[in-house]
């Protein structure tokens, strides 16, 4: 159940601006703790990759952004862009909800597969993908010492959840690439109905 | 040194409802903190499963739950029914108390056990235990935004210790499924002791 | 490019002694806390050997102090003489400035090393310098519930890279005794200079 070459291309450099957007988006964070460069890099660090390290670790698998420094080099680069341009221009953390949003999707598909590739069954997998998602945030929110913002916001692991589920039902039946896009599109889609109608999660 | 196929199933099954209970437990924390219904699945993951997560990532081992999923749907489906339970029932959190000693004298087992096995000295097969046994709540608390109750409590983790100890040193010269059970039993009376009397360790 | 037998001698003691230093120095943080006996033990584990193991399960090595547990009993040795002698003698954190400042070289040799001995590239290499060097603090921080030091303080993290950055350099090109050597050095009076001058880098 493998992409075909074009495909691996199209997710493979939509995820990578995906986790640039999502470490760019953590530098915001570091403002209002006065976090110093280095712990600029090492957030944004952990917000874009750290979901996927999370996976690879518990999977076995080769840690992904070892293998392939470009992650590192082009999430720094983006980090390091945002951290002077915001020391100049006013930026809003919600003008990074729509890249999120398609971060959110494009990692569940990478999330997913990677599991099943691995031939955990349909728990592990779906779980996998919210993992690699959500874990990314979740490491951003400790380094912040902040209570994880996915606990308390409108749906967003729930829609990572869904897909990586539809990804999983859709495996072996449907072609993979179909698979890919629709999953991420049906995950991006509910977080942005998430945002628009305000859809919450009951509390505890 | 292995079990008995019994002890296999009576440890199997009563580690597993000890995970339930642990991730039970922490669904009563997310209340004070007002986590959604994703937070309290995750927070009660961690708590129940992460300490044998952290053991078998550092041991190189397979993580235990990617293997057998049955942990994470038992743990979930046990974090949700306390999640509605507690919106109409006023669950305190020492109803957790008897089976949380329980589930540290078993935790205490599986992890000093897992290290053995894979030939580590009584050092670090004694501080696998412990960590198996302790560092799922150590988790739980850092998802809470709040300070390790282990680092505060009566004696907990030192029980743990003991026990984990007492099993190494029995290696080799006492029966397996003998030394898992006083072992186990020995954690367990030893918390329940520190309860009862509110034996402390000294405080830096 | 392995080093001479003397060299991994002295690198072996002098970084044993140096994670020692790096535990009984996380004691202090502990007493702010209150944390109980075992929570020092843990929180100087973390500090003085958590950089080291989050390198090696990156890397997928063997965990150090898993293959050998003398850092275990050494730093928690320390840990419990520091323990015993704050309750008599006020220590303060800055006693801890000189030692620390050498840790962060020899780790820093270590960590490099270690990647570049796994082949993995420069930027990956000399990341991992700078998580052997400072995630062990970042992880005490953590487990004390405060926003990490290392992002706050005068230049520590910047010492480490621009150490990693040169031993990288160095591979393959210098003999790797003297390359270690020239980088121990120059991390430990770059982070002097830093404490001397009040270096910082700029804030978010």
């Amino acid at each position: 159940m493998e992409f075909s070459p074009t495909t691996l291309s199209i997710l493979y450099w939509s995820t990578l601006l995906s986790s640039v957007a999502s470490g760019a988006a953590a530098v915001i964070d570091c403002r209002r703790k006065q976090f110093d460069l280095f712990g600029v890099l090492m957030v944004a660090f952990c917000a874009a990759l750290g979901g996927g390290t999370l996976r690879d670790v518990a999977l076995d698998r080769p840690v992904f952004w070892i293998a392939d420094s470009s992650n590192l080099v082009f999430v720094w680069l983006g980090a390091l862009a945002t951290f002077f341009v915001a020391r100049k221009i006013e930026l809003s953390a919600n003008r990074f909800e729509i890249p999120d949003a398609i971060a959110l999707g494009l990692f569940t598909v990478a999330g997913t597969h990677a599991a099943l590739m691995m031939n955990t069954d349909w728990v592990v997998a779906s779980f996998m993908g919210v993992i690699t998602s959500v874990a990314g945030g979740i490491l951003r929110d400790i380094l912040l010492n902040e209570e994880p913002q996915v606990f308390k916001c409108q749906v967003y692991a729930t829609a990572s959840w869904v897909g990586a589920l539809l990804y999983v039902a859709m495996w072996h039946r449907v072609d993979p690439n179909l698979a890919a896009a629709i999953t991420a599109i049906t995950v991006t889609l509910l977080r942005f109905g998430a945002l628009r109608w305000n859809w919450t999660l009951p509390k505890a």
